[in-house]
C-alpha cells in the first residue's frame, strides 16, 4: 500500500560542536522511531557558534540531516562561501539582495516515490537587515517551484529565520494553503505556538536551539551577560554544557502536501519539578 | 497543618476586550482547579490592544488578578497615567528612568498566613527604548525588597518583559537563586522553555498571549500585514477571534521561596493534528 | 544667446507654519537673487511638523517651488493620499515596495527652452524601514528616465532622504556621473561637506531645516528632551521660533548636465560671535 | 595684560594612518595662526580606522593634542584597554554603564594661568548601545567637576558622540550656560550649525572628520556599498585618499567661560566650483 504521509523533522539552529554532536546522537534514532522521510536542519551556528563550515555540513550530513538551512550568521565565515555557491544540499535565505552567493531554495526528491519536496529559507527583516521583502520573495518562489516542479512537488517547507515574532506570525498567516510548513528559527527558544492553520499549513513561530542549554542562546553566559552589563564587545565563546536536541516534526498528507499533524521535540526535557495542589 | 507551597499564576499579555473577557471566563476556575495563592497579570494591551485603563484594570482585579504589570505598552493611553500613579495593585517596569510615573515594584500580603510577595516589573532594552540596566535595577529592588520586607517576603516574581530572548534568558540566568521565578512577556508566544534554574528560580521566556490568536500578536492579521508589506502606518485594530488564555503556573516552596514546580497553561490548545507513523 | 547653466534651488526639510511661512517670504527673492530657474523642496513636515497637506502643498506651489519631495513622515497625515496619488508635483520616496500610493519620480519641463529635469525621491533604510534598496532603484529610475525623456532629460535631480551619513555618501559616489545632484534630507541639520564630485556630480549630506530652530529639529524643547530623558511618549508639538531658511543653489551645465557650482543657503545666519586671536 | 579668552580646537574623528598624518602636518600650523591654547581630539579611529592604540595616541600628544575622546569605536582594539585604564589623556564616552574600563571626564592645567578645564566625553543612545542618560550623566559630572575644581574650572567643553541630530541638539540646549561648548562626533561629516547658544555654550552637531574623504566615513568605497548593496559583511579596509582636517575652533571667554566665537575649520576645502548667474 503507498505510504499516504511524509514525516518531515526539523531541526532548529544547531550551535557549535555540542549541538552537532547531539545531531549526530540522536538524529537516526528519531528517524526510526517517528518514521521520518525527510529532515531539514537550520545550520547557521554550527561552526563553533558562528556560521557554517564544509565539516559541519559533512557532519550534518552523515548524521541523516537532507538539507542545512541558514540565518544572518550563514555569512560570519567566509571560508564556506565557496560550499554555499556550490554545495547542493546548503541554503541560505532567499531574500538577500541579488548577487549574494548561494541560493535560497531547492526540489529535493523524496524517498519512497513520495515525489519532490521544495524547501524555501527565508529571513525576516524587523531588527534584522533590509533585505528584500520575505512576502513578496516567498510568493516568487512558490511561483517558481511550481513552474520547475510541475505536478511532482506537493510539499513545500519553508524555514523562517526571524527575530520578530509579528513578522514570523504574519508570514505563516501569508502563507496558510499555499505551502505545507512554516516554521521558525533564530530566537534560540523553541516556541509553544505549533498548531495546524486554517488552511492546512503547519506553523510554529520557532524551533528552538540544539546545543548547550547551561548558556544565553548558545553562547557562555558571563560573555553574554557582561556585553550586556557593559555595552561593550565581549568575546563570544560558545557554551558546552546541558546539550538538548530541539526541532519540530510534521506529518503531511502526501496527496495534498498538507499537515495534518505538528509536534514538538525538545530532548531531554527541561527540569520541571512538580505543581503542587 | 500549614500550607507548603504557594501556587502563582501569571497570565501573559491580555489583549483588548477580547483577552479580558477570556480571564474573566477562565481564571476563577483556574484558581480552584490548580489551587492558586496569588496571580499575577502583564495587562499592557488590556485597553483595545494598547495600554491600559481603569476599566480594565477592574475588570482583571474583578475576575481575580492580584497584581497588573505593565510594559512598553503602558505608557499609550495618557487617560491611565493618573491611575498609575495611585492605584496599588498596578505596576509599570521598574527600570524606566526617575521621574517616570508609578512604580516598578511593591510587596503584597498573601492570604492563608503565607507571608508576602515581592513583585518586580522590568523591561528590557535590546530593540527597545533605552532605559535603565535591567540587571542592575534587579539587584537594587532586591536589596530594597529585602530590606523593607524583613523576614516576611521570600517569595519574589520577576516579569521581565523584552523582546530578545538573549536578554531574558541572561537575566533568568543572573536572578537564579536571588528570586522565586522570572517570566517573560511582550512577544506575545508562548516559549516552550519553562524550566527550574539549577538555584531554584522557575523560569520562561514567554508567557504568551491571552488573546485573540486569529491575529498577527492581537492585531489584525490584513493591518499586520500591510505594515510589514509596505512599510507605511496602517492603522491597529485589535484582532477577535480564536481566544485562548496563556500563562505559567508556579508552585513555591513557602519556606525556601524557591520554584518546585513550572507548568505553562495554553487554553484552549490549539489543532495540532495527528503525528503519523 | 542660449542660457548655459540651469540653476536649481533645493530647500531642505520645510517645518509647519513656520517653515511654510519664511519660504513664502523668501524665495522670490533667493529666486530672483540667484537666477533660480528650477525650485525643489522637501515638505515632509510643512504639516504642522508631521507629514504633507493639500494646504501646505498649494502655500509651496504659491511661494515658487516646483517640485515637493517627501520622506518617512509623508505617511503621517493619512489626509494626503489623495493628493499623493493624483498631484502631479508631489513626490514621495521612490523605493517604498510596490504598492505603495504616489510615484517616486517624474519628469518636469524646465523653463526657458532648458529642456527638461528629473526628479528622483529615494530613502535610506539604515536606522529607518526596511523597504527597497535606494541603489538598485536609482539606477533603474535612471534608466527609466533615459527611456522615456530620450534626449531631452539631461539633468537628474536626487532627494536622498536618510538618517545615516554613510548610506548618503556611498549613493552620492554610487550615482557620480550618473547623475547632475544627489543632496541629502532628515536629518534637519545641514552639512558643511557640500562639493562637486569627481565625474560631475554635485552633493551634500544633508540641506538642512526649513523651520524653527528654536527647538530640537522642529520640535518643542522640552517635549522632546522629555522623551530622551524618560524614554515614554510625549506629544509632538511644532516650535515656532527662530526661523530660518536652509537649502542648497546648485549651477549645472545645460549641455552635459554636470554640476558646476554647488552652495549652501542659510539664512538669517547663526550668532557665531568672533574667534579671537 | 592677562589673556582675555582661551582658544580651544576640537579635531573630529581622526582616521587611520591618513588622519593622523594630516594632525601631525597641520595642527601645530592652526596652533598658531589661531592661538590655540588647548586641543581635544576625537581618537575612537585613530588606529586602522576601528579604535585607538598607543601608538596612535603618542602620535597625537605629539602632534598637539592635549586630550584625546573617544567614542563607541573605543572598544574595537582590545589592546588599547591597559592605555585606557592608566593614560591621563585618554577618555572614553563617561556615560558607559560602572564597571567599565578608564575614565569619561577630567580637569585638565590651562597654560599662561589660564586655569583649568573640563573635558567630558559623552555618547548618545538612539540608534546606539543602551549605556546611561547622557542627560544625566552630565549633570553628575558638571557637579563633580565644580566640587573637584572650585573656582579654578571655569571652562567645560563636551564632545557629544552620537547618531541622531536630536539627541545631540537636545544636550546642547540642556547644557546651555551650564558648559562652554557641546561639540558632536560619530557621523564623520561637519555640519553648518556651528552656533552660540543664548546662555553662552558654543554648539555644533558635528565636528567632522579628520581622513581620507574619498571614501565612505573613512571607509573605503567598495567595501561600503558592497555592505549596502548585499546586506552581508564585507572586511572594514580604511581609504586612503583626500585626506582632510576637520574641527571647530572656539573663543571661550577666560572670566565666565561662555563661548564667545566659534569656526569651522575644514582644509582643504573641498571643490565646490562657482555658482552662475
Ligand atoms: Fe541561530
Ligand atoms: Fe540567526
Ligand atoms: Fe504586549
Ligand atoms: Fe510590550
Ligand atoms: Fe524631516
Ligand atoms: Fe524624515
Ligand atoms: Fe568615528
Ligand atoms: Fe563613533
Amino acid at each position: 500500500m503507498a505510504q499516504k504521509t511524509l514525516n518531515v523533522m526539523f531541526i532548529g539552529d544547531v550551535v557549535g560542536t555540542p549541538g552537532l554532536q547531539m545531531v549526530g546522537r540522536m538524529l537516526k534514532s528519531f528517524i526510526s522511531k517517528y518514521h521520518v522521510d525527510f529532515v531539514v536542519c537550520n545550520g547557521e551556528n554550527a561552526h563553533h557558534g558562528k556560521g557554517m563550515s564544509l565539516e559541519a555540513l559533512n557532519q550534518l550530513l552523515e548524521a541523516g540531516v537532507n538539507v542545512v538551512t541558514g540565518g544572518n550568521h550563514t555569512w560570519s565565515n567566509f571560508n564556506f562561501f565557496d560550499t554555499l555557491k556550490t554545495h547542493p544540499q546548503v541554503l541560505r535565505p532567499l531574500n538577500y539582495p541579488k548577487g549574494t552567493y548561494g541560493k535560497g531554495y531547492a526540489i529535493y526528491k523524496l524517498p519512497n516515490g513520495l515525489g519532490d519536496i521544495a524547501v524555501v529559507n527565508l529571513q525576516g527583516r524587523t531588527f534584522m537587515y533590509s533585505i528584500d521583502c520575505p512576502f513578496r520573495t516567498a510568493d516568487w518562489a512558490i511561483k517558481q517551484i511550481k513552474e520547475q516542479g510541475k505536478d511532482k512537488v506537493r510539499h513545500i517547507f519553508v524555514d523562517i529565520h526571524a527575530e520578530a515574532t509579528a513578522e514570523k506570525i504574519a508570514l505563516g498567516w501569508y502563507l496558510d494553503g499555499k505551502v505545507s510548513a512554516v516554521i521558525g528559527t533564530h530566537t534560540h527558544v523553541p516556541t509553544a505556538d505549533e498548531r495546524i492553520l486554517p488552511k492546512g499549513t503547519g506553523y510554529c513561530t520557532d524551533a528552538g536551539m540544539t546545543g548547550p542549554h547551561n548558556s544565553v542562546i548558545g553562547m557562555q553566559i558571563k560573555s553574554a551577560t557582561d556585553r550586556m552589563l557593559y555595552q561593550t564587545p565581549h568575546k563570544y565563546e560558545c557554551a558546552e554544557d546541558d546539550v538538548h536536541f530541539s526541532g519540530v516534526l510534521l506529518s503531511m498528507d502526501v496527496a495534498s502536501g498538507k499537515t495534518v499533524g505538528i509536534q514538538r521535540i525538545f530532548y531531554p526535557e527541561f527540569d520541571r519539578g512538580v505543581i503542587q495542589g
